[in-house]
């Protein structure tokens, strides 16, 4: 299967596409810019989901759900937002389709059917969501609210990428309201430290935690907090937002409260999200020339089992052992699938399980059984080991620890070699040449010196890093005094 | 709560309505109808999913995602189910709003972002399903496809009840893809199954399983299986739907597959879905004049454990015992709030737990510390006990079981009450205007009699029903000869 597979060094584009595709996780599909989710790719999807899910829960959130549209008049409301989202958004305008009076057999837009106002395909929900909460909050008491919702949402994307970038994809969206300034600041951060969490934890992805510039922010916030992640190809991919929105929204919808004291005031309101982007990350973080590698915490199959065989008597007797073993695994809670399959050679089953990142693949032939053993391969070292069959379970348990663990301080590892600091602005461009990577250089502060390096560079400032020393130094562009290094890279 | 509530008695519709919205379930939004989903309502939801996504792993499905949008071409390519859905679309025309040239704080629709091909938001997945399929399926290796989707759809509806008919609504749908007839009848007949284990089980809300009549039939289909639930006033509620598709849209799509002796045979295929209408069934199955009941294993908060204290000191003491109780209720899967809050008082407590459905409620006063003891109420028959505390987790156990078999068995009951035979068109007439039900009458098969005794009555033929001793007879309308009973009555 590898074969015919683009190597990263080649083509990192074509790489990533092929991977995407070879690994049956998503394609396009008839509708511009929308993707297929497929099913190995959905049950990554549904194994984060699940993570965060959890990890929001634990921290006192609920769900709900809100309308997919968002009437233009709610939707123009908070003027920064729907600046900032209008040229990208799917209108729908009439509600009823008719039979073509020229060709029966076709459909045309009942022109009699046309909205009194336009619908905005939700490409975020703060609008929608703030109108309702308006009916939710009158007094501190009614305060915070916290609550998520698992959506579909659609921002009309002209160049799209399969998971990076498309115009219609799934995410998660928080939306609180509090009765402080403080606690929305707090709660944006919380945030943010779970998605960093889940990034580093489950997708064994390190991230930068950083803030954003003015013109790089969420249109609408007066913050947008961020991680940032450093691909294999040296770019940068935002991985999670968490937006401080002021009482922006607030204002906008007309939402106060009385607090205790009995006085009105405006509520205040945070925002974040992750999205099927991370997928896009994650294959991007760890994958090599032989496929796909997913971390044990999120692989829809953890350890995949292939018998060796010849004849029916010999795959009976394989099976009782094979089936023993995926039984104790997965009272472990570990992830089994037994691949017995007539249709498929045990090696093609081997480059499937190698090519879709499956951790572990385990071979059991009728030597193995003489000895008591079986062949435990690793899909992230690509190694082999023969091992006693007793106890295997608590040896695969450790192994896919191992892996986890693995995965994540070479991808630490890749992120410090990819490092760089710069201080003059040639250095800056020669390491964008040559290398890439996250590079921490002074900057003015001003939107000028960042809006020229981007022009010049194609590189942006991806964030100012959150809880890093900071020194102060002059700008690598203009020269003018700066607090301490940003980080610039080229990004996703 | 309860005072200013609206008796089923009173007016069974506004009833609901209340229920909905002082429960804390969902309320409209400012789109025409479509729906927020509130957390309590959506921690329903959430239940639901859980346990059927779980039915449909075990049955062999997978989870995918297909894109919201289908382009018009695609929509109108299985005529039948084009013509079905067509005047219920949203269309999608233009991508893009720009600043209103008369006035820079609104937005109006870019007349150059008009779309090449009008794109309808899905009111089903069929069409974008089937083309995406045909890239799938080769040979009967690919097949059988067996692929769920969690998703929304929207039907452009013009009366709108909350949960039970929505513009845009939460759903699942499941589109299977089959070497055979035989398979694929089989599949919509588990995933029947699988619904009605589901809704008796689960919901405790018993249904009839059946086939239904040419003109009920989902557009596109040969053969449309449904589950119908019978309503505390009498009304019928469609609850699921499993459709065996034939080969309509494989030949529509133009999908083929070789078969085993390499003969290229169009593909058969099922769809089948059930949706956030569930919500409306379970609270007109067992809800009453104190508000929602809910089935244990579909309720968010399973026990509710309310202190009764003066000041912190009492609270203290029983909050040990409480959360004691919650720890070991919690270890054998049960979900338990403790309710510590100070601003309001237990009888408030009891009261909203009453209205919220929740099961069990536990009160702990410093009497009950003394004595060894606990309250229980339980909400489905509003029963109270003191119960000693010794083994309480037990015994709240044995009593969820109790009262989950309880609602079931009610509902069966009244079902059974509310089911009639009848012979004759003035006996037909007159059940419906007295007591409405189920009614089961002879019919003599033609889409002509059918039709009339809606107009006339406006009942409807719920559904041939499956697995019933059937005899013949004459239908009630025009006395020609039947071969047996369906179930006509009026519906959701």
């Amino acid at each position: 299967m590898a074969k015919d597979f683009t190597s990263r060094k080649e083509n990192y584009s074509q790489w990533y596409n092929e991977i995407v595709a070879k690994a049956d996780l998503a394609e396009h599909s008839a509708v511009r810019g929308c993707m297929v989710i497929k099913p190995y790719g959905y049950a990554i999807w549904e194994k984060m989901q699940a993570q965060l899910d959890k990890m929001f829960k634990e921290t006192g959130h609920v769900n709900a759900y809100f309308p997919l549209f968002v009437p233009k008049s709610l939707f123009e409301a908070e003027e920064k937002n729907a600046e900032g989202f209008a040229k990208e958004c799917a209108v729908v305008t009439h509600y009823r389709l008719k039979t073509d009076p020229n060709d029966k057999t076709k459909l045309i837009v009942d022109p009699e059917a046309k909205l009194e106002e336009e619908l905005i395909v939700r490409p975020t929900s703060e609008a929608v969501i703030w109108n309702t909460y308006k009916g939710w909050i009158q007094s501190y008491r009614d305060l915070p609210i916290l609550v998520n919702q698992w959506a579909n949402v659609v921002r009309w994307e002209m160049r799209t990428r399969l998971f990076l970038r498309t115009a219609e994809f799934l995410w998660q969206e928080g939306h609180t309201a509090h009765a402080t300034k403080e606690e929305a600041i707090e709660e944006s951060k919380t945030m943010l430290d779970v998605y960093a969490e889940f990034a580093e934890q489950y997708m064994a992805m390190p991230v930068m935690k950083g803030v954003k510039t003015e013109s790089e922010r969420f249109a609408g916030a007066e913050e947008t907090y961020c991680i940032e992640a450093l691909m294999q190809d040296g770019k940068a991919l935002q991985a999670g937002t968490s937006h401080f929105l002021g009482q922006n929204f607030a204002k906008a919808f007309e939402v106060k409260f009385a607090n205790k004291e009995g006085k009105l005031d405006y509520v205040w309101a945070t925002s974040w999200g992750v999205s099927t982007r991370l997928i896009g990350g994650l294959i991007m973080t760890h994958s090599d020339d032989n496929g796909l590698v997913l971390p044990p915490n999120l692989a829809p199959i953890q350890v995949a089992i292939v018998p060796i065989y010849k004849g029916e008597e010999q795959l009976a007797i394989i099976s009782e052992t094979a089936l023993k073993i995926k039984k104790n695994l997965e009272s472990k809670g570990i992830s089994v699938k037994f691949d017995d399959r007539d249709t498929h050679k045990p090696g093609w089953k081997f480059a499937e399980y190698e090519f879709k990142g499956v951790p572990v693949r385990v071979a059991i032939g009728p030597r193995d059984l003489e000895n008591g053993t079986v062949e435990v391969a690793r899909r992230d070292t690509l190694e082999k080991e023969v091992l006693q069959i007793q106890d295997i379970e608590v040896k695969i348990e450790n192994l896919l620890t191992n892996i986890q663990n693995n995965l994540l301080q070479k991808s630490i590892d890749f992120r410090e070699e990819n490092s760089h600091h710069v201080d003059t602005y040639e250095e800056f461009k020669k390491v964008l040449e040559e290398k890439s990577g996250f590079i921490y250089a002074h900057w003015d502060g001003t939107a000028e010196t960042e809006e020229k390096i981007k022009q010049e560079t194609k590189a942006t400032i991806r964030c100012i890093p959150l809880n890093q020393k900071q020194s102060e130094g002059y700008c690598v562009y203009s020269g003018k005094p700066s607090k301490g290094r940003v980080i610039f890279a080229k990004a996703y």
